[in-house]
């Protein structure tokens, strides 16, 4: 391989996400790979603080276009500063979201449509994309409960109403069928190790397929 | 009138904006009309904290497309949250910088490009333009030397190198002849009565012409 691996997760709150990223990266490593994890929005200093602008509970009174903005100016500094120079170095980077969050809860959740998520986000993404994404596929009523089994306490986009979740569930969906290629859609409704064993699959392969 | 009037100025850093802007405020209040006053970056919770974020020397590696990124996130929130209601209730909306300011300093100096700037900022300004811009005309050099001696530390914005200065002044230069009707070039080196003098008269046409 010439440069590294840009695999991402995706998915509604509380599909497992984590687990599966610390599986996986468990597994690169053990196969000689140099990994890198990261999560959005953050994953650099200026990243975090537009984190905490976005999670706060305090910002009831954002626009969603504001949102969209700032999920992608934390993604452009992330990708420039992070995801670029490792792709380059070789490495595997693991992203917990990226630009298909912004498709699925900007665009779809906020409605303001993929082509305006697009617009704004190309720049940020500058060409970056993933090799592979996950789409852990967990309805919104099963993410919710849970969020709720947890009993963590929620942030801004968790606490939105349930429609909202519906129509990110719903935007994933069709991004799964937009991008068949891409996106290996997950039943999340096993344990982790079996959810983990077909992610391996398709890691095993997109493997094999960048060495030959 | 049935809707109030949007106002912008615009220019290099120490360029007077600041003064012709409370003279302006209250030769508007003195006739009758409502005024408000706000800044960009920031003139909300949520920009405000942008602007930290914007103008905070630690963040020294931040990339141009985060920049311009995060400016038009704030201006999203401000022109949804306060811009808008505020014109709807027929008042005289002074900003101290607006799109104009992403032009030139993003656009010119940072050189990401003036059809960059507009595809992230269309759906931040939402067709909210301004009806009038003042632009403060100092060139950087000028610029630099006002705010050396006014002893006051710089942001980040403010400590870039001359010749980023120099560019965003080139870009305000072509704002100026591409959109004559709207931006008034205002020759700053008089005193600010006499500065004054000539905004004045721009606003009492503007007001004259809305009436009829």
């Amino acid at each position: 391989m010439n440069k590294g691996i840009f695999i991402t997760f995706e998915g509604n709150d509380g599909s497992g996400k984590t687990t599966q990223i610390l599986l996986l990266s468990e597994y690169l490593r053990q196969k000689g790979l140099e990994v890198v994890t990261l999560r959005e929005p953050g994953g650099t200093a200026i990243g975090e603080k537009i984190r905490e602008i976005l999670l706060d509970n305090r910002n009831q009174g954002m626009y969603p276009v504001t949102e969209m903005l700032l999920y992608a100016a934390s993604r452009a500094q992330l990708v420039s500063s992070v995801i670029k120079p490792e792709l380059e170095k070789n490495r595997a980077v693991i992203c917990d979201r990226f630009l298909d969050s912004s498709l699925a809860y900007q665009g779809e959740g906020r409605g303001l449509g993929a082509e305006n998520v697009w617009a704004v986000n190309r720049l940020a993404v500058d060409g970056c994309l993933p090799d592979i994404t996950f789409f852990m596929d967990l309805d919104a009523d099963a993410s919710m409960a849970r969020l709720v089994a947890k009993g963590e306490g929620t942030d801004r986009i968790e606490s939105e109403e349930m429609d909202f979740h519906r129509r990110v569930y719903s935007g994933y969906i069709k991004l799964a069928r937009q991008y068949p290629d891409r996106i290996k859609r997950i039943d999340v409704n096993r344990n982790p190790q079996e959810v983990f064993a077909e992610i391996r699959g398709y890691m095993d392969k997109l493997l094999e397929k960048a060495k030959g």
